[in-house]
């Protein structure tokens, strides 16, 4: 990081609303910076600001540019560097009436404060060291979180467990690079100083770890995105019905036409307390319409990616004959066997012939997509179908994709250090895988972190924290 | 008002989200009562809470009922009686995730909270003697204020002045009192005491001040609900399509059918820093059916309580025949003309013989409702032409349906007093219509509310408030 940069982003003073967007009983505005108690003074009627002890509460009147009274408020002062931004921070907290909520901005701001951008008090929070790049993430991830476990991962990461496991593996990488290094330092003597089977088992040791935090990418993605279940069938099988259903949603454009759908359709419901992501999908059918068959291909790929395929069979109709294509793509994935529009026809004429082609113990529901029948009975066996990763309370779990992206890189450098080791490359050249190990893991904390990379990761953040 | 309610009501500790509702950086959850700082002690991991000072804050957990971190947060501990409520109150701030506002409130709820009702913590303020009636009634319109003039309104009203003229007012009657019934004393001896000009005086000096308040209603009301604007003209001239140009919605039902507005239909919309009611009405012209002169006539009455009236005429059509008509209930009346339609027709044939009838001066507009053409200057006009109530910063303005019948009527007991005086009435009588106009206005300040009263003001507060 450049230090420069985070110099200036420190210079002013910033505020912004906390609290939820509208009305309410009372919102909070959050000021921060070197000037944060200077600039509230001037808009400040009660007991002076410089004779407030850090961390105390104060009743008041803020008021306007010209002095009038805008609102009763509670004031909280918390001095630098014992606040959540490390500067000087003050949160004022008035009526919850948009009004108000404006005007103490615009009053802010002609006192001389900027307004904040997206996640700049979380960002100027990890400028100042009150928290890495892992922790000021997770933040976001804290309050975006809509189930337990997609809470817990947050939750875990925010407080620093996900930090402490990378520093932990900073200090294994930093003792591999001194064992290096001490050999380099003698190499003119062509003495060995390393034990390089003690370096072998560290550098092993090191892979496994990152190689379990990369894995764990695919459960932590399922929690904070949700578990992916594909919808697939034949064309007019009724699965953009289903997916409304399931979503008690109107998301996807319904027709009897065969084809309606193209594109994948994704969205997401909470069901059993787990966050689900349904992916609508092509009707599966010969076809020789070029786009049609684009639309076909990314249904195998929601195939591949899904932790649930629904595969929904319209039960009016006998046709059978993608039934081993679609199969096949199934194999080995947790599937369930949906028999939809038996609001239409309940005496299934293929159901026999479908029975001899599914595997062993497959689940089959049958529902009416149109007329809502049986949906739940299907929510449920989805929930049971799924297998849920275990949070264990403990385990640390990557959730995030640049995580995700540099621990793959991580492990990639140090896979190359140890096939090095195993055919008796140079220090040097070890060397140089190391560092790269090093360089991805300290993306992630933010020890090595362009701006660049900053404010995409910030502006993701919601305003106001 | 029934001490015993008051101890029920007070005996629980209650527990609600003080922020809007929705994700955001930060929410506010507030606990009130007597229980409050032993309830959050069950859940709160860091500095003991008995061990904390009044009006401080400090950082630490808030764990579930299994005893699992649900969020970092920050407590604000306020000891009775210097909080908000009068209890001890100890405010939660937390990361602003649904899911976490959701968990915390249930897990207060499992440690013995019980959640608030609309407006029970400004309810118990006003129980605890905090602050009068009219001044708990002011906080919900600080809240729902929406205007410079509105809130200004509010404000003065929540910081007392309001109360303040009445306890002047309390004071007047309660001297008159004295002097009337030292007369009655006295009565047996056939001695007036009382110099009854003296009294006189008093008694319009009390009416003056009780009409000044009343009368202030017709603004006090506009600045709160909005400037009423009445939208008129014949059948199809466009009224409605007009009315959702205004507000920039589809807010009424838009045909080309003549007489498809049967119904007032009423929204707000601000303009130029003024909340505006528009109401649309039913179109005149000679009809025989029933409902329809139903409206009709209640577009009359729109007219009689309109600030401002928008007279749509369709320039495509020559009728001016129900013109004489409108202009006869517009008289006295703000008045727009509005030449609707320029779209299809601009070249207006009845324009001069329209010109002839109008009053010198009335201000003309040409428009296309349809095609949203030149409703901004219709919109800046309206903004010239409605007289806005002068809010002055020192003058006590009703706006509140409650407390202006109470006014009116406290109005008529003063005003029976007068002509009690003037006619020479025995104490005893006089004194009825005293205490009559004391107990109205004490009915304003909830020196005398029952328990039903109270329960329908603070139905209209929002929880947490």
């Amino acid at each position: 990081m450049n230090p420069l940069e985070l110099t200036a982003l420190a210079g002013d003073t910033i505020c912004a609303i906390s609290t939820p967007q509208g009305r309410g009983g009372i919102a909070v505005i959050r000021v921060s910076g070197p000037q944060a108690l200077d600039i509230v003074q001037q808009r400040w009627r009660g007991k002076p600001l410089a004779d407030m002890a850090t961390h105390t509460v104060h009743l008041g009147q803020l008021t306007d540019t010209a002095g009038d009274c805008l609102d009763q408020a509670v004031l909280t002062v918390y001095r630098a560097p014992n606040s959540f931004t490390g500067e000087d921070v003050v949160e004022l907290a008035c009526h919850g009436s948009t009004w108000i909520q404006q005007q103490v901005i615009q009053t802010l701001i002609d006192a001389g404060c900027r307004h904040a951008t997206a996640g700049e008090f979380t960002r100027r929070a990890f400028a100042n060291g009150r928290m890495d790049l892992s922790q000021a993430e997770a933040v976001a991830d804290v309050i975006e979180a809509q189930s337990r476990a997609a809470h817990h991962v947050a939750m875990n990461q925010m407080r620093g467990r996900y930090s402490d496991e990378l520093k932990s593996l900073r200090d294994k990488l930093l003792h591999f690079v001194a064992l290096i290094e001490l050999e380099l330092d003698f190499s003119e003597e062509d003495v060995t100083f390393a034990d390089r089977s003690e370096v072998t088992a560290l550098a092993r040791d090191i892979h496994a770890v990152i190689s379990r935090l990369a894995d764990s990418y695919h459960d932590g993605n399922a929690i904070r995105n949700g578990m992916p279940v594909a919808i697939v069938g034949q064309t007019n099988a009724g699965k953009s019905t289903l997916l409304n259903a399931l979503l008690c949603d109107d998301r996807a454009l319904v027709s009897n036409i065969h084809g309606t759908t193209r594109d994948t359709i994704e969205d997401t419901v909470m069901m059993g307390g787990t966050l689900f992501r349904f992916i609508d999908t092509a009707g599966i059918r010969q076809s020789s319409d070029t786009v049609e068959l684009m639309g076909i291909k990314r249904t195998w790929q929601a195939i591949d990616k899904a932790s649930v395929v629904l595969w929904v069979v319209d039960v009016t109709s006998a046709d059978t004959s993608m039934a081993h294509n679609i199969l096949a793509h199934c194999s080995g994935k947790a599937l369930i066997v949906v028999l939809n529009k038996t609001d239409l026809d309940d005496d299934f004429a293929a159901r026999s012939e479908l029975n001899d082609m599914l595997p062993e113990g497959t689940p089959v529901v049958a529902i009416s997509a149109k007329s809502e029948e049986d949906i739940e009975a299907l929510r449920s066996l989805i929930v049971e179908t799924a297998s849920l990763p275990e949070v264990d309370s403990d385990a640390v779990i990557v959730t995030n994709a640049r995580h995700y992206q540099a621990l793959t890189r991580a492990r990639d450098a140090i896979a190359r250090a140890i096939s090095g080791l195993d055919s008796g490359l140079s220090g040097d050249l070890l060397d140089q895988d190391i560092r790269e190990c090093l360089h991805w893991l300290g993306e992630i904390t933010g020890e090595i972190t362009t701006d660049t990379i900053l404010s995409e990761i910030f502006t993701h953040f919601c305003i106001g924290k």
